[in-house]
């Protein structure tokens, strides 16, 4: 794990799950939002200060593996990680664990492009260089292993 | 019922379910959205225009009764009809049914204002008159009965 | 307000919003579930206990007024209570306000009959007779005004 | 491609979109939801079939790349191949069009697991033998390219 990350939390509702009495597999996307949107706050760069700088971060490619299913009512844990962090990009992975037991239940990762209003790339380091620079700093996935 | 009115199907998909079995309550309002949204095209008006002519219709009050449940791959038809046009709102009413027994499902409405881009109150007929002019005409929710 | 009310808040996500660059209008139903869920837990009647003992609390009707939008990044409070109960069913009423300011964005309802698992329609005292007694006794929308 | 496909279209609606003024990124994981069943319906399995015997097809993974952003009203194009044929899983490939232009949006993948109702795997040729044998005989990637 890098060093730059976080932990949130969420309660799952009946708008999160499906007729298989389990959480809907796209919503875990929603809860990784939620994720990197307070791992931001929590390290001085919220979101919507970045939009604010006209600087945008986009969704460019997104996984998910699912272990065990979440169901209505669970308390989750979010944990948020920066990884990849490169000249127009980087990544973010996830894993969400039931928060009584432990149990992981999703991994799953986004890659974010730097772009402006109109979704047009930028350089990362130019566009913010802020954080940028708090990020490739504090990216472990460059070191080798 | 009214004379504009517009008719369109929808098929239920997990997604659209939640751990009842049945439909999450508030997803009736997407398929209220699809409902209005066709009903525009077929009158001449899509959404899209009115947008690019600086025309937003904002929801500013909705409703629904929930009769019986739809489940998991049932083909729904919904029935759009406009009513109660006025001078800064109009109402949408719907009804959705399944479509392989006419079971009527659920009614509801949504209140419509007429705005700008920046969600600012405008004159219907001065912003839109040709699409005031036509549902207005067509109101018969104004006529007494 | 009725006695029996509860206050919790939530955090706007991108997935909320929408092109008008405002909450999408039927995603406040989610929080209203939010609002709901909390408000039983905090009397005692979480509501996974209810579906344990074969009780099912399905909307049958539902209602919102938006007065002012939220837009993303917003922190809103939602304040929950408890009115209207009767044999058969009862109502929740919401208000959602931006937490800083103060400022009312919507209010609504919902209304909701009480079932067994297979939602067919139970006497609410004799399915869930404490929960009906701690509601009902302290509905204040039964007494004269 | 494998020889088993299928095409439909889906239309963009508000609340598919985000405050950025496209589609939210994890709303594509419900069209390749609606890819999937007609295409299993078009093949003559329809979902709602593979419940009543006991089958369930959970998603266990997935992943989506974003090349160009969908907006309101588009009309696209949702391509669906089967793939990956194997004793407990299978693969769904997913493209994603807009129907005017023919411009690629997103590509995508699931990954499904062959379960019971509970969701314990089970062996897919010993479930659903037909299925099954349909999907392998018709899996070109299990042939050397």
């Amino acid at each position: 794990m890098g060093k730059i990350g976080h932990k949130t939390e969420i309660r799952v509702i009946y708008a999160d799950t499906d007729a298989m009495s389990v959480v809907y597999h796209s919503n875990y996307f929603k809860w990784f939002e939620v994720g990197r949107t307070e791992l931001l706050r929590s390290i001085g760069f919220p979101y919507s200060r970045l939009e604010q700088e006209g600087v945008r971060l986009p969704v460019i490619e997104c996984g998910c593996k699912y272990i065990k299913p979440a169901v209505y009512d669970d308390l989750l844990a979010i944990t948020t990680v920066i990884k990849e962090v490169k000249a127009a990009s980087f990544v973010i992975e996830y894993e969400i664990c039931r928060k009584d037991t432990g149990e992981r239940l999703v991994t799953g990762f986004t890659r974010h492009a730097v772009t402006n209003h109109d979704l047009k790339p930028l350089r990362f380091k130019a566009a913010a260089p802020e954080l940028y620079n708090l990020l490739f700093n504090n990216d472990e996935s460059r070191s080798p292993e």
